[in-house]
């Protein structure tokens, strides 16, 4: 993508380097080398929903997709303080990683994924005593993350293509005046469109029911240098117990990272 | 609407009144009275509307309707120090009202009304010796405020229903980072409806657009309460020259007062 | 203090009550009913603390303090999501609370609690291979709190009042551009005050090295009703490890809780 | 002032100009561009300074100093739309200029100016029907802005330097929990200070009114590139009526600019 060729070639030309390029900390080839390779776009992508989500302290939060942008989402989300994680997927493996980046995983094979999360949280709860009238209706969290995008599998059909499924279920799950971030991809052109709507990315979607919500909705391609030396440095300062969270990682990965010279790696 | 009748009657029983009513400055009777109904719904849904748009000094601004919500967010972006305010309408009278209240008024029976403001954004600045590569794309606003509803009118067949115009107009007027505030009504449940899924509420969108612009949309109904007693002083407290807009207002009207006892009136 | 008397009365006649009380979750008498005692003042003006510092996620912070106001600001911070909390006081019980809370305990007793701290920050952070030409210089945090007040004791002389000394270290402690909380009182009038200038409440302040840093200052009572519903929420959606911090408590107590009928208590 | 000498001779070396320059629009020698040398420092330190005082719209204001700094915050409230603005001086040029930029003067040798701005506001204002209990108590405005610095004189004794006279009335002047910003110097050493603490940049402040009335205060210098590049384009865009008030500048003058190659000239 873009006009610069050969982003995996063993040397490269940086236009604008003196901007574009983040200086790391330590020395090259220690342990947290790999770590950062997250700074490219995964973490500042996640960072981002979660900035579009307006998650605060104490929020509660669904994330959509344990890819690795719902991934760094859910643990974004937990670094801001949010009170309550959920993730969504379908694979054991990413939902596996997302319980150890701090969220409760919702396996959706295991039923429609809002009614897990709406009853997990009035199990939760300790607060039926102190609700007002018309609270026990909003039985879902205040902020929802989308980071699955316009190639979404239907729910309950796995395989079958369902664009707006992800954005369905979000409007759903999260509450009256909640707000939803989105940085999974919906292309403006898309040829492989399964009608005439969708090859101009023109979707269907339950607008009365975001208007009667009054939800609001932030959307786009994450601003990666507005957040990646923050980011840098948030690890890093962190307390011991922020590191724990990735420590036991086992066989699984988040990224694969091509290093030139070697047969082939998959790191974490 | 609600579950209290006889809002329209001489007298009226007010629950929650200590919480719900608003003191009025100056005594009863006096010339400001009748501008105090404003504050019941219309002025706090115009400012409403201009906040969910993210409106700041210097904003560029384009108003969709010029009702009385329309037209109060257009004042409302004036007093919030917007640098230009654009306001569509089709109805001559309405326009005329937005321009009084300091817009830029656009009849879209002349023409498509977002090649019109961009035209006039192009012919107005003097930014074009200093624009970057590629701001010269950028002919739109960055705030768009939608105050028309699902019972809008196609642009160009008047009287044809077309719910989701308004919406497609602004998310083409709105420039990439851009935010729009969605305060017309779109019902989740409409029986009405044209066809099976507007009777549900789902409305096709130019989704994969508003992603690819990074747009942020906020909606709902005003929480009145938040912005009356705000809006109340705002206008007390402020500089003649914020009153003269609306000085002049000849015999048109912004809102219909019923006043019991009196044969027929019709108050601005 | 204030108009109404008899507030350690078994039988209390509460103003406004149906605006000031707040509902609480549980039953009566149940394992959390003490612990909602904090949600009286004495956490509402801590998490005003740092809110009036500028707290954010990953943010790095010192507080001033660690009676009950210290420690629950220092624990509103690690909720917050900041990375690093230091917590200064004199007293080993409290510093020890401040530990549990999630802070780095600073014992001023054992030398200058601003070198303490920039020399703890120099040890645990991996930065200096990233730091941009000047940024070595700042050594300090970026948001500081106060929560000791004008009887604040002298750092060298234990006993000796030094209204400012809590002022003065945090004005060296925090870096460039940084922000400063301030609830610990100070009042207008002290007919007590050691001075003509200190009774009417007026202070010798380092403003020069204030503007030279370009600090920012918040001071003021907390507005309680602003944050207690948020705040009795907080912790009982919170993840099972945010109570552990304070599950071990021991002996110490945080506030003495008057109980009606009971010879003597002493409650954490 | 700083390591680059020369920089008003005709020719400049300018360090890190492709970052520290900024574009102009229009061609050179048009009338404009004597205006956008306001863009070098003073109006992105007048902006700053409404910033560090929280100015929006609807908000009352007090600027002390009517120099360029005051002049240009003056002008920036109201361009934020607040909606009184009162800017304190003693020299009636000066004042005249405020007048011109929207704001309404107040000379401080006809009296106490922080008394004749409350006189004034309770004479604008019609609010006395609407106030609650305690409300007639807050006479003066929400927002200070503090420009003039540690060479101020006495209100009462002109010649007779008095460093804390703006910050006292100002402190005076901000109604509880209201915001001030100050960007005139207060440099943290002054080899040339009145007495041993003004020579260390201490002075004293009335901090128990300060707390007592839960004011915050922001300082600092203006960050210019923050600004700069917003504030060129903000009056381009803005309606005619923004321009209207600086086009009567008479012989005045608000910054002196050097040509080289003219003899003398003093522009507006």
């Amino acid at each position: 993508m873009g006009p610069f060729k050969g982003g995996q070639a063993e040397h490269l030309r940086v236009p604008h380097a003196d901007y574009n390029c983040l200086k790391l900390p330590g020395t090259a080839g220690d342990e947290l080398e790999d770590d950062f390779v997250l700074l490219a776009d995964i973490w500042p992508t996640g960072w981002h929903d979660t900035e579009l989500a307006g998650v605060k302290p104490g929020s509660t939060v669904a994330v959509w997709g344990a890819g690795p942008v719902g991934i760094m989402a859910a643990y974004s989300a937990v670094l801001r303080g949010a009170s309550e994680v959920y993730c969504v997927d379908r694979a054991p493996g990413r939902l596996e990683k997302a319980k150890q980046a701090g969220a409760i995983p919702i396996d959706l094979t295991q039923g429609d994924p809002v009614e897990q999360i709406m009853a997990m949280r009035k199990a939760n709860t300790r607060m039926q005593g102190a609700l007002r009238p018309g609270e026990e209706k909003m039985g879902g969290v205040m902020c929802g993350v989308e980071a699955v995008g316009y190639e979404a599998f239907d729910d309950k059909n796995p395989g079958t293509e369902h664009s707006t499924q992800p954005l369905e279920d979000l409007i759903r799950v999260v509450n009256p005046t909640g707000q939803i971030g989105i940085v999974g991809v919906y292309p403006a052109q898309d040829p492989g469109g399964a009608n005439a709507q969708a090859k101009q990315g023109i979707y269907p979607l339950p607008f009365g029911q975001i208007f009667e919500k009054g939800l609001s909705i932030g959307t786009g391609q994450a601003p990666v240098k507005r957040y990646n030396e923050y980011l840098r440095d948030l690890p890093l300062d962190a307390a011991p117990d922020a590191y724990a969270r990735f420590d036991k990682r086992g066989s699984d990965y988040i990224k694969v990272i091509h290093k030139p010279g070697m047969t082939a790696s998959a790191a974490d």
